[in-house]
């Protein structure tokens, strides 16, 4: 076997068998293989795509190209659930005390934001003291005694995949869905969970622009992970605007404060309901997600979800105080106001702008690394559907820099507006198991 | 400009203009480009194709990443050819003599062998003395004194072509037409000559096994060099038994011998007056190209072609004694002879194998830069068309090693055979100019 070979028959649009996958994640981790040769087939992939067996097989040989975290000494079924990202989403800050709340155990280990989209670590930073980085042992006891954790990558998880993954972000071979699942799920299987629920999103701000694109991906990831032995499920969500009305750390952290006394955004209830439900039918514990809905609704207002994030926020060193006084948190007291110039129904808020926006305030990263700003980001005032009137109030800006006439203009250039009534949003386009 | 840009535009089918196409090449070679990129790039342009005008530019970019060999000082129109490799392809040896008796000035750079197909150079160095590595200065002298000369490349030619192919070599990236056309005329462009000629080898020992890919090749490479200013044309011909009977160096250079003593096999002798017409046309001597294959024929029985080969040998110090006493030559002493095992007419010799064989008795090298052995090679006794008896001689075998019986079973498995006669082969498949 040599990497030519292999590079040559999927550039002939052939099926790699698990020997050739394997080759090829051994030879680019013990350097045998030249990156040079690893980004021609990365190409060749892209191109050529892989079936669903090979994309299989590449999970697999990432998931064991490094170690797995065993979870088995906490008892019943751990749960994780996962964003492919998008903007304004800080669905995990309130869905997994939320689904705790209802004795799920959910593990989570989660990553930071780059580029327009955020990263839940970097939104829990925000609390004073918060401590991301504990490690396997304190992470399996946080889950046994609370029920839930999220932290980073603990280990040495997929190491295949952090070199491939730097390998696309430079030679043009990110956006292939074989390359984006087995990315995804090579660090889910590893991260040891029984059941993985994935949230892919899909529209401006996310990652698949497409939702045809964003169903294949959800529905190769789901068939990977039970092929894998896990029960996997996903939803495919809209991101073609903003997720709430946060965007920005602090920002969004109080945000799921509200929700968690039953104070959400619409779209934002919405979808904690429709996630909640199906990590409580993938735990056993309702498999009637109506009434599973019910439930969650419940410990949304009856203060039984906050007093768990409350608990998590204990568990990992933050300051529990945050919940009762948000004012404890990092945020700008600069605010600028943009009002519309124009009057009509919002038809829609490109959320890729306000995303790419929001991280140039400082509350993302252009480059990993780069260290961002808790206290800085956006709450829009209108969504997709209001009225507004010229002169209106349609966000509010947490800066702690001047902001420039640029982006003023660029975030009223990312609105669109129409004389008539808008159609509600899908908020679920499906559901894929 | 960046190069991340540039292969998600080539990968999504775009066409590059000339300044990305500049921005590569450039980049590549000042090292600001990885090699990890261009050859994500070159697999993209392998699976997307280039256009015309993106090869020209590659071509010219190419080109211009180098010197150019200045032939300005040599009187009258100075021709070139080239031929794109196959086994038994002697045709330098006895076609640029031949033309150059006629008063055409060549001028011809050429290269090693590699593979299964020789090089005209090695060929060469069989004749003791022989200088493949004239200067700038003695190539033009020699071409002024004597109308020819056939060298290695001088000077620093389209380095970025020495990158390029060392980089396809080892990624999968060959086998594409505007990657195969750049490389093999921004070499050609470079070397100077006003007028081109191609010979496009096509069938079982060519690099491009199918006629059509063949005469898409030829077309691009045809058009690159029109485009270019320079006067280029080229035939299609057969590859798919060797040409003539002889394959390995001090052979092949003894079949040139007798060619041009009018003793030529049959498919060699109709190939070279077909290239001989063309040039005698391109270097506007006679544009009648069936008078100007009565004057080649005319120079190939009077001695006239043969003097003008020993002219080349005195010219770049060779020993011109071996025209008339080939045993000069060095030739190995061990012949055996590979008898028939079947009787009937020969369907086809299988070229690549053929030079597979002749280059692991050490006619050829696996890699550049090995020492090959002058002094072997093969005599095919028969070709296709041929009948045979059972028994009867197919082939003399010069080695200087043992021979294996897996040596000598392939090479019986070369033949194929049919009890009906064999249609007599196309040599020149589309003149294309």
């Amino acid at each position: 076997m040599n990497i030519i070979e292999i590079i040559e028959k999927k550039k002939h649009g052939g099926a790699l068998n698990s020997d050739e996958i394997k080759y090829f994640i051994d030879g680019m981790l013990d350097g045998s293989i030249e990156k040079y040769q690893t980004s021609s087939l990365l190409m060749a992939i892209l191109l050529k795509d892989m079936d669903r067996e090979e994309t299989f097989n590449l999970t697999k040989a990432m998931v064991e190209s490094g170690d797995e975290v065993d979870l088995s000494s906490i008892d019943g079924i751990k749960c994780d659930k996962h964003s492919t990202g998008g903007v304004g989403d800080k669905v995990s800050l309130a869905l997994i005390p939320l689904v705790s709340s209802l004795g799920v155990k959910m593990a989570k280990m989660s990553g930071k934001g780059l580029g327009h989209t955020g990263g839940t670590l970097d939104k829990l930073e925000s609390i004073p003291g918060f401590n991301i980085s504990l490690s396997e042992e304190e992470y399996i006891d946080a889950i046994n005694t609370y029920g839930e954790a999220i932290i980073s990558q603990t280990g040495n998880l997929a190491p295949a995949d952090k070199e491939l993954y730097a390998l696309r972000d430079v030679t043009g071979t990110i956006d292939s869905i074989p390359l984006i699942a087995s990315s995804i799920m090579s660090k889910k299987l590893a991260s040891g969970a029984d059941t993985i629920l994935l949230d892919v999103k899909t529209g401006s701000g996310a990652f698949m622009s497409e939702v045809e694109g964003a169903k294949e991906l959800a529905r190769i990831m789901v068939d990977i992970g039970n092929d894998y032995g896990r029960d996997t499920k996903a939803v495919v969500s809209n991101m073609d605007e903003p997720l709430g009305y946060a965007i920005g750390n602090s920002l969004e952290l109080i945000e799921a404060i509200e929700t968690l006394k039953g104070n959400g955004p619409d779209d934002f209830n919405k979808l904690i309901l429709e996630l909640g439900s199906i990590i409580l039918d993938q735990s056993k514990i309702e498999s009637d997600r109506d009434k599973a809905k019910e439930m969650l609704w419940e410990n949304m207002t009856n203060g039984k979800g906050l007093e768990k994030l409350k608990d998590l926020i204990k568990a990992q060193g933050g300051n529990p105080d945050v919940i009762d006084n948000v004012a404890l948190l990092p945020l700008s007291s600069r605010m600028s106001f943009i009002n519309s110039e124009s009057s009509g129904y919002i038809s829609g808020i490109n959320a890729l702008e306000i995303g790419i926006l929001s991280r140039d305030l400082g509350a993302g990263r252009k480059i990993a690394g780069e260290k961002i700003d808790h206290s800085v980001g956006i709450i829009l005032n209108k969504k997709t559907g209001d009225y507004v009137e010229e002169g209106e109030v349609l966000a509010t800006i947490y800066h702690s820099k001047d902001l420039e006439d640029s982006f003023i203009s660029r975030f009223i250039d990312a609105y669109s507006f129409s004389d008539d009534k808008v159609a509600e949003k899908t908020i679920v386009y499906e559901y894929i198991k």
